[in-house]
């Protein structure tokens, strides 16, 4: 969910808060995928797409899942950090993978390259993918597209993980479900936008329980329908998460992440979370997901898609506000400010996740990137 | 916005409803679009894509839209009957059209049809329209994909015309930019994700002020942001529409309508909403409408995908409810069924749309259908 305005990139780092130089936090990271057996130009790439989170937001998609959700993939034979996706179908403008495991924070930017070069020449490049792992922020890799002046989307299911209950259902059915889409706009940020399909992805969820914050009402509900506001009922299973929309628009949101299954899953052949083994309640786990990755790109449709987008987007920031003090922004300007700054300053980790992250470069034998300020 | 469970297929007509057998329905319809000069071919399939609101859902994108709507855009000129949609670029899997003010009701299911036939090919087909005019239930036109068996999309802008303001905004840049995702599924209905990205659509809050019905709160908001639940303070200025996901959500609602926005007009080159002479606040106009349809054949990628969908949606209509007598349903089930049920015993329109038909009819020369029951 880094379709949130998180404050601007000003905000002063929260008490207890580790700034580390963002070149040398990439390194880092990288290292410790190479350790993990990924060749290092997919660890350096699996990387930049992890340490998105941290950089740009949000923080709950960043290194604070290296070892909650990466290294035990990896560790456990979840992940496979050096398979080869193997080509089922390859139409030109559409091709079909079978991503073997490969480490979903590396396939989906490839993928999405795959997606862009086909579009060069066929206007569309979709790369659709099964057999695949956790692929971190989405819009990570839709900006691939945006930065080569083309429009990225990403939609991927959680595999048979089932995390969301739809309207009226007693059990889980459906994973987070995120979409992401990615857009150049000028001189201006691209346009990103990224979100899971429930109201609140679990990670931010799971953030807030770590910090010990409550949720605002409108992202989990009881048994009986009740907002619910203590982040640490989501995995004691005292509450499930809500749908985009909430109490007039959950059923948008349901429809949404059905949308995201289709062109994740059923186009793929991956995993899916409705399944009819899947009514005893249990959780299922996210293997076997499924993405899909497209690229149009415009310049080949028609001329002057820059001028355009640069219109488009400079006519929202300059738009008046009701507040002066609070101007209009769009989805990705705040997360282009925010890493932009960050590669300068430094990159604020939680104290939490940098003892962490000290502790897997213990175990590795690797030195832990230097605390440039922080406790 | 089908996406709504409108209740079940067997609820009873409202009072003042006047009941009309469907085929005849149609039939009125394609000849009064004749009438206004298209040729029949396009009248029948306009009249199918009208009338898709009033057999499947919502009422407030059917026939009602036909004197408010599409007859004032054909008299004014703004929609040309008989305008052949120019092809500017064809890269095969996509294709940029120019539609020429061609009637959307018609030239948006000649599009799908044009990306189904691609797709065949490509695995994917696109087609990038812009100068289109408004092309009622974007749903209609998804539909048409999946009866091939595959996935349709339809996203469309509402040209010039700005309706809802980005958070923060004093003034409105976007329209309420509809998505719209079917997907087969198999011996189910099928699959029919049908939505504005604002809480709802103007259509669903007009068809509430000519009920006299108050809106749910979370539709609109007042100027300080408060909820309206009175549907005439939308067209009287004292309210405006809210976002999809409302309080806590609704940066992700205007993310969507701005994804719509960049798939529609940015791609193919028509009006937008957020413009640089957009600031002073008029309303603008739905003229130079852009959309964008697309349809994908998993069937040209991998094998199964009839028998995958099958399973999908039957685990979620099999899913355990949480009340027995409430089952769990899925956007396009409730429109499926209710659409089947009208084509067997008859249409409902409001008094008043039926009224309006007849005084069509009238100044037609032509003979309005006879109503089966009713005041």
């Amino acid at each position: 969910m880094t379709t949130t305005p998180l404050g601007t990139a000003q905000s002063p780092p929260a008490p207890g808060t580790v700034r580390v130089d963002a070149a040398a936090l990439l390194a880092f990271t990288a290292s410790v995928f190479t350790g993990r057996g990924l060749p290092p130009h997919r660890a350096e790439r699996a990387a930049r797409a992890l340490c998105h989170g941290d950089l740009a937001g949000p923080r709950s998609h960043g290194l604070a899942n290296l070892t909650r959700l990466y290294l035990p993939l990896l560790d456990e034979g979840r992940a496979d950090p050096a398979a080869e996706p193997r080509v089922l179908t390859d139409l030109g403008a559409s091709v079909l993978w079978d991503a073997r495991r490969a480490l979903g924070l590396w396939a989906a930017g490839a993928a999405m390259d795959l997606a862009a070069e086909r579009a060069e020449r066929h206007g569309i490049g979709l790369v659709s993918v099964r057999g695949a792992t956790h692929l971190g922020c989405a819009g990570h890799h839709a900006l691939r597209a945006a930065e080569r002046g083309m429009v990225g989307l990403v939609a991927s299911n959680c595999g048979r993980q089932r995390i969301a209950r739809p309207p009226g259902a007693a059990v889980a059915m459906l994973g987070t479900n995120p979409i992401s889409l990615a857009a150049p706009a000028g001189a201006h940020p691209p346009f990103l936008l990224d979100m899971s399909t429930t109201a609140a992805p679990t990670g931010v969820v799971r953030q807030a329980a770590r910090e010990g914050r409550p949720l605002p009402e409108g992202l989990l509900r009881d048994e009986v329908g009740a907002p619910v506001t203590d982040p640490r009922a989501l995995d004691e299973g005292r509450a499930h998460l809500e749908w985009l929309g909430g109490e007039v628009g959950r059923y948008k949101g349901f429809g949404l992440a059905l949308m995201v299954e289709v062109l994740s899953a059923l186009v793929s052949g991956s995993g899916t979370g409705p399944h009819p083994d899947a009514h005893g309640g249990d959780g299922g786990r996210d293997d076997d997901i499924g993405f899909l990755v497209a690229a149009i790109a415009p310049d080949t449709l028609r001329q002057g898609t820059g001028a355009d987008a640069e219109a488009l987007f400079g006519a929202l920031v300059d738009c008046p506000p009701v507040d002066p003090a609070e101007p209009v922004r769009y989805p990705g300007w705040y997360e282009y400010h925010r890493a932009r700054e960050r590669r300068r300053d430094g990159v604020p980790l939680e104290g939490a996740v940098y003892a962490e992250l000290v502790d897997v470069a213990s175990r590795a034998g690797l030195r832990a990137p230097t605390a440039l300020e922080g406790p």
